[in-house]
């Protein structure tokens, strides 16, 4: 069994490897000589580059769900626990830039192999959601749906932060749009006072 | 040069085989074979996947901006344009799932690349909010971040819709959903009571 400290090692340097030169572009021996390890000790751990990818996706994903289940344990009212998702959602951000987007921007490929039992952030969201609406201050609509524009309002700008010209969009160390985009988060869900008096 | 239907057949039997067994499994041979032309003929035209998937990307990419171009060009309120958005990335989505899809979940290796002057559809709802924020009906922030956010509340659902367990959420056939997304980004992106008195 590998000790945990060399697989975190691993997982960083790999990380690092792909932020630097791309996930494409890395090759393993890259990974072994950033993790102080040689090429036959990582094979140890991992029989392929997509194996790493593999699982720095999933250990950074239930990181993210981690702490979003945090939110759902916690009280307060759906506004409350909708701010604080926007809010875990950029701290995850911000505390690790590169683990994020990759979990982000690798999700086409390696999101539909995660085990059988993987919790994902989604469906922490849509839990909520469906428990809110109980509440009425929510819009009618699917929860996975909901859960989805709720994510889309923080995640859409994380990644034109990322993508775009430097300077265009910075999420990282501008606060300033924080607000704004949990204001927009919680106005896309709540329910207004049109639909209210419908039921 | 390339005679157009014979570049649009190579890019449709690339985006075809893209779909079915991924990007990294696909080969050259297998993109030749199922446009109908030699190796040697698809060379002439590409010198790599990586060149075709680039150009694949750009040629959608465009699409979608022409459709948002026109949308901006068209009459109509902050709200009506909005959800004039939606409902167009919607359709394109519709019209041409893998396209649209290999666009949305390719873009964090391909976009970096695009030719300068390349018209994102970022830029082209970027600045309609900048207009709608003129009138006074659209909450205040960074017309790019607006912009991030209204894309974020249909394209994530989007992307669930193509990645989560069959019938979770099915925005290609269920045409219900559609007004909840319309509703919610418009909702995001309104100057609400309480904030239009502080000015």
């Amino acid at each position: 069994m590998p000790r945990p400290s060399q697989e975190e090692k691993l997982l960083a340097a790999a990380l690092a490897c792909f932020a630097e030169v791309g996930y494409d572009a890395t090759r393993i021996r890259s990974i072994a000589e950033r993790a102080g390890m040689s090429e036959g000790a990582l094979y140890r751990h991992y029989p392929s580059k997509e194996a790493i990818a593999q699982s720095l996706y999933s250990y950074h994903l239930r990181n993210f769900s981690e702490r979003l289940l945090e939110v759902a344990a916690s009280s307060g009212t759906a506004e409350v626990q909708l701010r604080e998702i926007v809010a875990a959602t950029l701290r995850s951000y911000r505390e690790n830039p590169a683990a994020f987007t990759f979990v982000l921007l690798r999700q086409s490929t390696l999101m539909p192999s995660l085990p059988h039992g993987t919790v994902y952030p989604l469906d922490v969201i849509e839990r909520m959601v469906a428990a809110w609406q109980q509440g009425g201050t929510i819009r009618r609509g699917q929860p996975n749906l909901l859960a989805a524009i709720v994510l889309g309002c923080v995640l859409r700008p994380i990644i034109v932060s990322q993508l775009a010209q430097p300077g265009a969009l910075d999420l990282l160390h501008d606060r300033q749009h924080d607000l704004v985009i949990s204001d927009a988060a919680w106005a896309a869900l709540r329910a207004h006072a049109a639909s209210s008096t419908e039921t």
